[in-house]
């Protein structure tokens, strides 16, 4: 993801950012150490500290203050992550060995308790008590999307709802605390915190669908994973689901299980290109780009705003 | 444990946090709630609300507030023992089997996550920060814990210094947060609530020790699990380090596997219990009892002084 141009006066707090994650995972115990390490250097794109930093030129910048929000937010993410490898069984994630691969699933999840633990020691340097609930609301949700996406696997009977309430809770929801968070800690007024909010969670439903988009469009050099993946695990997404209503297609769907044929799966794949279903998506997602261009309308211009616009307009372009 | 008649004045805030914690796992995943009402249900001894509520008495004591820190504790705790059940392998806890043998590592691993989610959504309840603090800092500990005994499984070359520095963090440390932050929020001075983490830290200490030597002397009735199981996962423990010194018994124990042999094991068992290291366990045990006794006889005398006092007493004689 080549962003760096929309954002490069945010240049000195992400190498600040970078230096700061890698210093809220030393520790005694040097499994953790060189295993978060590990993580840290396959690399991210820092989307939730971006978001952080952004939300915080709407108000009083304190360097220091963002810097760790955004290392508390991003670690939360990534714990989310090591735990989610767990139990995708994945074994590559951005072309690097995941920790449960490398080392075991043991670690992996201590790894991620680790984080989350790491976060929160972070977040008790606010005093904002809102800050904190947010947090503490948005993790629980994360958690409550991770098991509805195991409660929801292979059921091809389930709604788009039920999708749309799991990728709000998945993705939306941390990318719009980002946000918030970012932008209570530099003390803006409710009112603009909470559109910046709305703006989060827009973006991350955009971006979230954007993702699951890609696993059928992009090539396996691109996803740093093989395409379809995620209908491989069960895991059903918008695509799939707008292309659902053909009673063929339904039934071949049905086949579908985790040691599945690599060309049975890529006759499921073109099937969905075939219905426009790709299509379909791209404009839901763009609806949810708009809503989000148009909660930046009603916020202050100033360069986060248009870096803000920049972004969102890109997640719409994005390939991988 | 038959601790009632030691603490019968709390029977009352006990049953409100028997329904809190019942109320505090109500999810809008069937999955969630099933696993962790299995995992309520199972019991369990509750010391961490027990000793919450306790030095809670030593201050403003408002019933509210003590039940959501003690169901927050309590949470974390059994968090933490979801999470220990999947790296253990084990299948049976108190006689009920584990949510990984129920449902699987997965579930048991985002259970774990919606369990520690919720505690910090009940914790933002308190204003004051440095419960917070406290409470972000013990659980990276946990964690720090929980990673140190993997890296320490089957190293029979560790020193006494490595198993107490582990067990602190496993264990004593959430015990000691429990008394510590129960002070805290009944507003208590700063030298009665650093005393009375003082005494949940030995009480913690010994509570383990106590745990550890059950593990070679009770039965697998009385333990809900086969004896030296420890052991047989490659944890050391004090009755093995401190009976290591013997050569024989050395080369003994290097040949401990997780599938050995039951009557290889009772073998290693009785030697344990041979070199008096069994005795000299409950020793150690029995010298931070007296430390947190001592520790008790600073604060003021009263009905939760008392109780703890009695706790404390208990501990050095329970059998399961």
């Amino acid at each position: 993801m080549k962003l760096m141009p929309v954002y490069s006066f945010l240049q000195g707090d992400l190498s600040k950012i970078e230096k700061a994650l890698e210093e809220a995972v030393q520790s005694r115990s040097s499994l953790i150490e060189e295993s978060s390490l590990h993580l840290l250097q396959a690399g991210g794109k820092r989307i939730r500290p971006v978001f952080v930093l952004l939300s915080g030129h709407f108000g009083k910048f304190n360097s220091d203050m963002m810097k760790n929000a955004a290392v508390a937010l991003e670690m939360i993410h990534m714990a989310s992550l090591v735990h989610d490898d767990v139990i995708d069984e994945a074994n590559v994630r951005r072309g690097s060995p995941t920790i449960k691969a490398k080392w075991d699933n043991r670690v992996a999840m201590y790894v991620g308790d680790y984080m989350f633990a790491r976060s929160l020691d972070i977040y008790t340097l606010f005093e904002n008590p809102l800050a904190h609930k947010i947090l503490a609301n948005t993790m629980v949700e994360l958690v409550v999307g991770e098991i509805k996406q195991i409660e929801d696997k292979y059921r091809f009977d389930q709604h788009l709802r039920d999708y749309f309430r799991r990728i709000k809770r998945k993705t939306a929801l941390l990318i719009a605390a980002s946000c918030q968070i970012g932008a209570i800690i530099a003390n803006v007024d409710q009112e603009i915190h909470r559109k910046l909010y709305r703006f989060g969670y827009y973006v991350g439903m955009a971006y979230q669908i954007t993702d699951d988009i890609l696993d059928f469009t992009g090539t396996e050099e691109q996803l740093g994973k093989p395409a379809g993946g995620d209908l491989l695990q069960g895991n059903i997404t918008l695509p799939v689901l707008l292309a659902i209503k053909d009673k063929d297609f339904r039934s071949k769907l049905e086949k579908v299980h985790e040691g599945m044929d690599k060309s049975e799966l890529n006759d499921i794949i073109s099937h969905i290109h075939n219905t426009g279903s790709i299509e379909k998506s791209w404009e839901i997602s763009n609806q949810y780009l708009q809503k989000a261009l148009k909660v930046l309308e009603e916020l202050p211009k100033n360069k986060a705003n248009k870096a803000l616009r920049n972004i969102a307009l890109y997640i719409g372009k994005r390939d991988h």
